[in-house]
C-alpha cells in the first residue's frame, strides 16, 4: 500500500506559497485516496445490507442547536463560522462536531416522514478543534448507525447495531480480528446503588473508564484512595474483573449477590444482547466486559467498544451504546435510541500506522485500459474502442499525451492495467491487441 | 418521486426549538436522499469509467489560499471559520468555495506523486454565502472533472472533459436531452482584436455573456450603445449568431474573413474539439455556439455549457473550460488544464422543480427483505435468515418492533419490498415463504 504521508511534492524554488493542508486535516495522494474510498464504500455497503437508510445533514448548523447538548470540552471545540458579506461578523452558526446532534434535530424536524424504529446511517466528516496530535484529527470521517424508536425501542436493536458494526469491520479485511466488548451501564449503576456507593459513582466510573490505560496496581490504589464504605474498593475490583463469554459472565454477575432492580435489568439486557449476537453467529467476535463504560453522561444501558485483542496498543476503534432520549433538548417526544460509530479517519490512520490492512488491491492502478492512438489520425478509432469498453463497465482512458509511443506507453503503464495501441493497421483491420502491464 | 420539500415534521407543541436546517442548506427525507445519492453515484461511476482518479481535499482551507485567487464577489462569499478554544478569534481559515482552488493547492503540494496529464475528479460540498434564493444554495454539491497537464496539455482533453460530462448527464436518465454548447474564447478575443475592439472587449464580453437573458433588441441596443468603431456592433451580432453543427459553424466562421492568429487558433481548436466529439458518437449532443463565454477572467480557450434545449427556462446546468495555468498563485510551474462541473445541488433542485427525472426506482423502499420473528423465541432463526440474505448481497432488516403481527407487517410494508414471517412452524421445518409487498 502506498505511503500515507507524502514528502514535499515540488521543487521548493517553484513554490510561491505554503500549500500544505491545514494541521489536523487529512489529504491523500490519489492511490491512498482510492484505498480510503474503498473502506468507506465497504462500510456503507454493510450498513445498507443491514437495512439502514441514509441521511445527510448540513455541515453548517445553527449554533444554538450545536450548543444545546455540547457542554464542556466539546463546546470549546466547536468551529464557529462567521456570516459572510455585509451582514456583520456574529457567529451564530458552526460546523457540526458529530452526527448525533444533527440527527436529533433531523428526527424532530422530519418526524412525520420517518418510519420508526428509524434505522439510519450517516457517513461524513465532522469537525472538532482538538489539539492536533497523531491519529487525532480536527476534520474527520465518522460512519454512524443509529436505530431510533418512538416511545420505546426493543433491546434487540442494541445487538443489531453491534452486529452491523462487526460486519463492517469484517468487510474491511484487516489482518487481525476485531472484537466487540460489551457491557450495560445499568449493571454498574445498580451495583453501586446496592452497595451505597452512589455518592462516589462519578469518581468510580471515571476510574473504570480509564482502567485500561493504568496498571492494575494504580487502579486498585485509585479505588482505595476513595475510601469507599462497605468494602467498596474490593467489590468494584471484583466487578471490573468480570469479562468473557455469556455463560461465564452471567454466572459471575449472579455470584455477586446484588439485590437491586436496575442491576437485574442490566444483567437481563446484557444477557439478551449477547444471546442475540450468539444466535447471529458472532460468538467469536464478542466479549462481555464490565470495564466498558464509554464516558460519563450520555449512555444509559448497553455500551460497547471495538478493539483488536492482538493489538492492544491500537486502543479503541469505535463504539457506542443505548441512550434513553435522543432529542430531549429539541422536543418533548421521547425518542430512545441505540447507535454506534466507526471513526474512519482515526481507523485509517491506525491501519496504516500498524500495517493492518490486508492486501492492497484497491491501491492498484486506477484505470483498466489505456487506449493509445499512435497519432491524431487514430484518435477517432481510439475513442470508439474506449466507449465500447466503458459500455461493458470497464474504465478506459484515451492517451493524448506524449509525443513518442514510448512516452505514451510509460504514461499508460503508470496509470492503467492494460494498454491497447492503435496504429494505421489497427484502424484498417478493426483488430487490436490488449497488452497487459505486469 | 417523493416530495423534495417537506412540511413541518412534528406537532408544534412538542417542539422546543427551531429545528429547521439553516437557510441555504439542503436536507432531505431518507427517500429523497436515496434519489440524490443515486444521482451522485451515477456521476461518480461515469467519472471512474472515463479514467479519472478521485481526490478529496479538506473542507477547511487556509484563508490565504482561498483569497489568492478569489477576488470580487467570491471573496465576500467566503465563510471564515474562527479558531477554537483559547487561541483567540482570528479567522485565518475558511470553507472552500469551489473545487478548483483546493485542486490548485493539491497539485502543487502533491506534484511528485501525480501522473501528468492528471485526470482527477472531485465530488463534494462547497460553501458560498450567496443570497439564499430558489435553486441557489450556500452549501452545495459540485461534481468536478479536470485534466491537468505539466507544461502542455493536448486539446483532445477538452473534448474528453465534455464527453465525460455528457455521459454523466446521459446516465441520470432525464426525461429531456442535455446538450453541450461549445465555443472557444480565442475566437472572440481574436475577432475583437482584428476589428480593433480590444479596448471595449470587457463590455462586449459581458453583453455576449448575458445575451441569453436579454431580448434580441436589448442585445443589439446594448452593443449600439457602446458606439463601436468599424461597424463593430453589427459584426459582433454576426459572430454571436453563429451556432450549430461543426461544418456549418466552420463555414460561417470562415466567412467572417478575419485575419488574426488567435482567431485562427481558436477556430482550429474548436474544430478539433467538435471533430473528436463527433468521432466519439456525441454529434447529437453537441452544438457550437459563439455566445458561450463563461464569465470574464478565468477561461482562455475552450468554453462550454450544458443546457436542456427543450427546457430553456432551466438555464445552464453546469459547464467549464480550458485555463492556461491552474496554480499560478502557488507555483512557477506552468499547469494548463481543462475542467468542468455538474452543480449537483442546483441540478437536483431543478430536476425536482421541473419534474425531469425519469422513473423513481431509486426512491423505492430502501430494504429488500423484512424478516419478522413472530415472538422473541424466533429471533435467532430470523437473524440467521437475514444473515444468509445479506451474504447473497440482499439488504435485510429483522423487525423487532411492534407487538402484534399486524403492526410488524405494517412497519415492514413501509420499509421493505418483501417480508418473511417466522413462526414456530418455520423454525421447526426450516422452511419459510417470501411475501411480496406490491
Amino acid at each position: 500500500m502506498p505511503l500515507l504521508y507524502h514528502t514535499c511534492g515540488i521543487i521548493e524554488s517553484m513554490k510561491k506559497m505554503n500549500t500544505t493542508p491545514l494541521s489536523g486535516t487529512q489529504e491523500f495522494s490519489p492511490a491512498v485516496q482510492a484505498v480510503f474510498n474503498d473502506l468507506k464504500a465497504k462500510i456503507a455497503a454493510v450498513y445498507r445490507l443491514h437495512g439502514f437508510e441514509t441521511i445527510e445533514t448540513p455541515v453548517l448548523e445553527r449554533l444554538d442547536i450545536l450548543l444545546a447538548k455540547a457542554g464542556g470540552d466539546t463546546e470549546k471545540q466547536i468551529y464557529r463560522v462567521l456570516k459572510t458579506g455585509e451582514t456583520g461578523e456574529t457567529a451564530d452558526q458552526g460546523l457540526r462536531f458529530d452526527h448525533t446532534v444533527p440527527l436529533a434535530r433531523y428526527v424532530v424536524e422530519h418526524e412525520n416522514e420517518l418510519i420508526f424504529p428509524f434505522k439510519v446511517s450517516q457517513i461524513g466528516r465532522n469537525w472538532r478543534g482538538e489539539r492536533a496530535q497523531k491519529g487525532r484529527f480536527r476534520e474527520f470521517y465518522q460512519c454512524d448507525v443509529d436505530v431510533i424508536g418512538r416511545g420505546t425501542l426493543d433491546i434487540a436493536y442494541d445487538a443489531e447495531v453491534i452486529a452491523t458494526l462487526l460486519d463492517a469491520y469484517s468487510r474491511l479485511k484487516l489482518t487481525t480480528p476485531v472484537v466487540a466488548r460489551i457491557s450495560n451501564r445499568k449493571i454498574v449503576t445498580g451495583f453501586l446503588s446496592a452497595l451505597d456507593l452512589t455518592a462516589q459513582a462519578g469518581e468510580i466510573y471515571s476510574i473504570i473508564d480509564h482502567a485500561d490505560k493504568m496498571s492494575p496496581e494504580a487502579v486498585e490504589q485509585a479505588l482505595r484512595d476513595l475510601q469507599l464504605p462497605n468494602d467498596g474498593a474490593k467489590k468494584v475490583l471484583q466487578l471490573m474483573a468480570i469479562h468473557g463469554a455469556r455463560a461465564a459472565v452471567m454466572e459471575a454477575l449472579g455470584a455477586l449477590n446484588i439485590d437491586n432492580e436496575e442491576f437485574a435489568a442490566g444483567v437481563a439486557e446484557l444477557g439478551r444482547v449477547l444471546e442475540l449476537l450468539e444466535a447471529d453467529g458472532l460468538e467469536g467476535q464478542i466479549e462481555a466486559n464490565l470495564r466498558i463504560v464509554r464516558g460519563l453522561d450520555y449512555y444509559t444501558g448497553t455500551v460497547f467498544e471495538f478493539a483488536m485483542p492482538e493489538h492492544t496498543e491500537v486502543g479503541s476503534l469505535g463504539g457506542g451504546g443505548r441512550y434513553e432520549n435522543l432529542a430531549g433538548y429539541f422536543t418533548d417526544q421521547q425518542l430512545p435510541g441505540v447507535g454506534g460509530s466507526i471513526g474512519l479517519s482515526r481507523l485509517f490512520y491506525l491501519l496504516n500506522e500498524y500495517h493492518l490492512l490486508a492486501g492492497s488491491s484497491a491501491a492498484a492502478k486506477a484505470v483498466e485500459y489505456a487506449v493509445i492512438p499512435m497519432s491524431e489520425a487514430q484518435a477517432a478509432f481510439a475513442l470508439k474502442i474506449a466507449r465500447k469498453l466503458r459500455s461493458d463497465n470497464s474504465s478506459a482512458t484515451v492517451v493524448f499525451a506524449g509525443k513518442r509511443l514510448g512516452d505514451k506507453l510509460t504514461y499508460a503503464s503508470k496509470l492503467a492495467r492494460k494498454a491497447i495501441v492503435i496504429g494505421e493497421e489497427e484502424v484498417a483491420s478493426g483488430q487490436y491487441t490488449v497488452k497487459q502491464f505486469d
